[in-house]
C-alpha cells in the first residue's frame, strides 16, 4: 500500500536574514505551523525559492523542518533537477532525513525534447530509485510543460510514485484524472482559488501557499468540506481567492513574504532576482488581508 | 430588471446538406431538442460555424431556429463581428426576429491593440445601439483576448449588457467573478467538463455544445443539483467529461457533428476548411457515447 | 508561366470619414503613390481593417482602386474569409474588376482543426476554383496559425497559386524555403524591419504598410538592393526600423493612420475597436517621423 | 575598454560515457577544434547540458577545456544560476580558471515577477561582482523570458558587461540595437540559420552549437563575409540550414550529438531526460550530413 497524503499541506517560504537563510526563523515559523491542523509541510518548493539555495543551504532547510515538525505532520520535499541523475543523488541525500515524500517537478529546460517518452523515462528512473515515495508535480505555468493523461495514469500505477500535486489549476483535467486512478494514489491540489472544487470531484488535499499565511481558514475550509456543510466553505473559499490570486497569481513569493510579515510569520525579502514588493503592491495585500481579519 | 437567462442552453451545430445549410434538418433537430428541459438554444455561435456562413444564411437559420422553438425556450443568436459597426448592424438586423439576446464574442484580429479600453468602448457601443440584451462571449482559447475582471464588472453594469457566456475554462476566475455581480447579471459557462463545479460556485447555468449530443444528460446534472444531489451530479459531471473533451477540446465541430449522427440527430459534414473525422476518430467517439449508453 | 510579383508593393489602409468609407480619400492617396516606383497596392489586407468592412464597402474600395491605379502597377486584393466557400465567393467577385492576385490569409478560427491536412485542402479548393492567381497570406502573429514548410512548398506547385506573403518575422524560415521553390514562384516578405535581409536571401519583394507612410524610402531601399549598394541600403534599413516597429509590431492601425496624416496622406481614424492614437503615443510617431525627415 | 569577442565560436556539447563526464573525450574533441579558425568555445552552456551537471562535474569540464585550448581562443563558460547570490558564487569560482567570460542566461523561473526592474538588479549585481566580463545570454524559446531593448541597452554601458549572445532569433531585434550600443559591446548571435544576415546587420560574430558539427563550414562562412563574397556566403548559408534546424530547432541536444558521432567527434549519449536519438531521426540527420558532404 501507498502512503496517504491527504488534507492540507502548506508550501513553505525560505526565511532570510541579509540574503542568507535562517533556521532559526524558519524554526519559529514551523512551530506556530505546528498548532494547526495542517497534515504536513512542503518545504523546497516554488515557494520555497528552491532554485535560488545552495545544496548546503538546501540541506540545513531540510535538518530544520525535520527538527521542529511535531509527530503526525508529515514532511515532502521538492527534490527536483533538471535531469534524473541530479534528481535521484539530490532526493536520496534527503531521504537521509527521514522526509515521507519527494516532490518532483516535471524538467522543463529542452522543452521541445521533453516528449511523453522523456518525462516517462525520467519519472520511472526516478521512482525506481529513489529511497523515497515520489509525488510528481505538474505545473505548466511554470515550467512549460503539461503531462499527458494517459502518461500519468501509468505513472501512477508504479509502487513508488504515490501521488500528485496539480498546479494546472485545470480542474476538468483533474475531474477526469482521479476516477482513473487506484485509490491508494494521492490527488494533491496546488491551486488554492479552486481548492474547494477540487475536494469536490475527489482531490484528497492540497499543497497550498496560500496555507502558510491563512492556515486556520485553509484547515477551516477543508473541514467544512469533510463535514458535508458546502455553503459555509464556498463562501470560505470566495473569501480567499482574492488573497490566492494576489499572492500566488500576480505578486508570487515577495507577496507571500510580506504577507507572512503583516500576519505575524517572519517573511522576510525573497533573493535576487525577485524584488520585495513596492508600497501600492502591499497596501493592496494589506486591504486583502484586513477585509480577511488577518492583519495583525 | 434584465432578463433572465438560467439553466442549460445547447449550442446548436449548422446543418449541411451538400455544402449548403439545410434549414429542414435543422428543424428537426429543434423538434427534438424541444422535448428536453433545455432553458432554449444558442445560434450562431463557434458550434454553429457562423464564420463560414454568409449573411443570407445567417439570416435563414435564425428565421429557421424561431419557427421551430416551442414558446419558453430562449434564442439566443451569436453575432459578433470584428468592428463595433458591423456587429450592430449585424445585432440589430437579427433582432427582427424576436431573439431573446445576442451573444457577443470578443474581437480578436488586431491583437495587440485590443486594450481594455479598446474592448470596453467596443462593448458599450454594442450594448448602446443593440436592440436586444447583450451577451459577453470570453472565449480565449480561440480568440487569444482574456477579459480583465474588473472591466467585466464594470460593463455588467450597463442595462443593455444581460450576462456572459465565459469559456475561460478557468474556475478560479468565474468564483471570483460571480459575487461581484449584481444578482440580475446572468453568468453561464462555457465548459461542458466542470459544469457543475460552475453551478456550485454560482452560474447561472451554461451554454454547451455537449447538450446538444446528450441533451438529457445535461438537464438531469442540472437538476440533479438544482435538487442538492450533489453525489450523483459529480458521477453524471465524471461520466460527461470524456465526452466533452473528445468533441470541444481535442476534435472540435467534425467531432460534435458525427456524434450528432451517431446519436440520432442530423450532424452531417461541417465545411472546408474543417474536415470530417477519420475512422480512428470515429471510433473513439463511437466507443465515449457507448459507455454512456448513447449509442443509437 | 505564373505572373511576377517583385518589387515594393504598399499595403493601403482604409479611409473612413464619419466611420464612413470615403472613396475620394483613397483615390487621392493612391494617385499621389503612383508617382513612386512601388509595384503596386494591397487592398483589403491587414493594414485595410478588411475585417471591419461589410461586403459593399470592400466591393467600392476595389473599385476606386482600379479606376486610380496607373497601368503598371498591379492590384492585389485580400479576399479571405474562414470557409473555403465563401471565401472562393468572395474572391470571384473580386475578379470582376480584374484585380492581378488574391491574396488570401490562413483560416484561423478553429485552430486546433486547422491540421496541414485541412489547411492544404482549403487552399487546394481555393486555388482550384479562383479566376484570378492566388497569394498564401501566412501571419502567425495575428492568425496564430504556422504553416509547415512541405506544405507550402506542395501548395507552391499549384499552377495557380503564384506566391506568398510570409509576414511570420522569420528570416530563417524564409531563407530555407526560397530555394526550394521553383523560380516562377513569388515570395513576398510582409516584414519591413528585415526587408533588406529578407531580399538578400532571395525574396522577390515586399507588401509593407511601412511603405505607405514612406513609399520613396522602401523604393529606394528596394533600388539600392538591386544596385548592389549594401552598405547604403543597411543604413537605410537601420533607419526605418524604428518606424516600422513602432507602426506594426507597437501600435497598429491607428498609428499607421496617424502618421499618413503627419506625412501628408490622408489617414484619419480606424473604426471601433481600434482607437485612435492618444498624445504621448503620437508624440512618439512624430519624433521618428522627424527623424527619417518625413513630417510635413 | 571592454575586450573583444568576434567571430565564430563553438558551443561545446559535454561528453558522457556510461551517464558519467568523460574528460578524455572533451580533450579529444577540443584537440580537433583547435585546428579551425573558431575564436574560442563555450562550454557549460545550454548545448553542453549544464543544467544536468554537478559543480564538481562543472568545475572538471571548465579545467579540462582550458587545459585542451590552445592560446589565442577564447573560454567563455555559462554561469547562470536562477539566483544573483548563486550566479555570483559559481561565477567567481569558474573565475579561478582563467576565463575569458561568463554567459549569464536570463533567469526564467518566477516568470511572473521577472520584470524589468528585476532582471537589471540581477544583471547589474552579477556584472558588480563578477571577477571576468559578463555577456547576457537571451533565449527567450527555452526562457520565455524576453528582454526590452532599453534594458539591453542600459545594461551595455556598465563596464562589466562587455556583450550578449541573441538566440532570440529575431533578426529586426539585433537590427535595431546593434547601432544603439556602443562599438566595443559584443553582439555575438545565437542562430546558426540566420548568422549571414546577422553580420550584415552589424553582429560581431557568433555562439553556434552547428560549429561543434560543421566548425569548416561556419569558418567558412565567416570568412566569405569578412571578404565580401556574399553570393557564396548566402549559398553557404543556405545549405548550412537545414542541419542547424534538425539540430537546434527540432531535436536538439541528441541530434547534436549524434552528428558529432557521425562526423568524427564524440557525441556520445544526452542525460536523461533527454533520450538518444531514434532510428528515423538519425536518417534524417545522416541524409542531411551526406548532402553536405560531412559524414565520414
Amino acid at each position: 500500500m501507498k502512503h496517504e497524503f491527504k488534507g492540507i499541506f502548506a508550501a513553505l517560504t525560505t526565511p532570510f536574514v541579509d540574503d542568507e537563510i535562517s533556521p532559526e526563523k524558519f524554526k519559529q515559523n514551523i512551530q506556530r505551523y505546528n498548532s494547526f491542523d495542517l497534515a504536513g509541510y512542503v518545504i523546497l518548493g516554488s515557494s520555497g525559492e528552491a532554485l535560488y539555495l545552495t545544496e548546503q543551504e538546501s540541506v540545513k532547510i531540510v535538518q530544520t523542518a525535520k527538527e521542529s515538525t511535531t509527530p503526525g505532520k508529515k514532511i515532502i520535499v521538492g527534490t527536483a533537477k533538471e535531469s534524473a541523475k541530479l534528481t535521484v543523488e539530490f532526493t536520496n541525500r534527503m531521504a537521509n532525513f527521514e522526509i515521507d515524500a519527494a516532490l518532483v517537478r516535471t524538467p522543463s529546460y529542452y522543452k521541445s525534447q521533453l516528449t511523453e517518452q522523456a518525462l516517462k523515462s525520467f519519472y520511472l528512473t526516478v521512482a525506481d530509485k529513489s529511497r523515497v515515495p515520489v509525488l510528481i508535480y505538474h505545473i505548466p505555468r511554470l515550467t512549460g510543460i503539461s503531462l499527458d493523461m494517459e502518461l500519468i495514469v501509468e505513472l501512477s500505477q508504479h509502487p513508488n510514485i504515490a501521488g500528485m500535486k496539480d498546479s494546472s489549476g485545470n480542474l476538468a483535467f483533474m475531474s477526469e484524472l482521479v476516477p482513473r486512478f487506484k485509490s491508494e494514489f494521492n490527488l494533491l491540489l496546488g491551486a488554492g482559488s479552486i481548492i474547494l472544487s477540487g475536494l469536490s470531484m475527489g482531490a484528497q488535499g492540497g499543497i497550498l501557499a496560500l496555507a502558510t499565511v491563512a492556515p486556520g481558514k485553509c484547515c477551516e475550509l477543508y473541514k467544512l468540506f469533510l463535514e458535508g456543510r458546502i455553503d459555509e466553505a464556498r463562501r470560505l473559499q470566495v473569501e480567499l481567492i482574492p488573497l490566492n490570486k494576489a499572492m500566488i497569481q500576480i505578486m508570487g513569493i515577495p507577496a507571500i513574504k510580506y504577507a507572512l510579515d503583516a500576519v505575524g510569520y517572519f517573511g522576510g525579502h525573497p533573493r535576487l532576482p525577485l524584488l520585495p514588493l513596492e508600497e501600492p503592491e502591499k497596501r493592496k495585500i494589506n486591504n486583502i488581508l484586513e477585509k480577511l481579519d488577518l492583519l495583525l
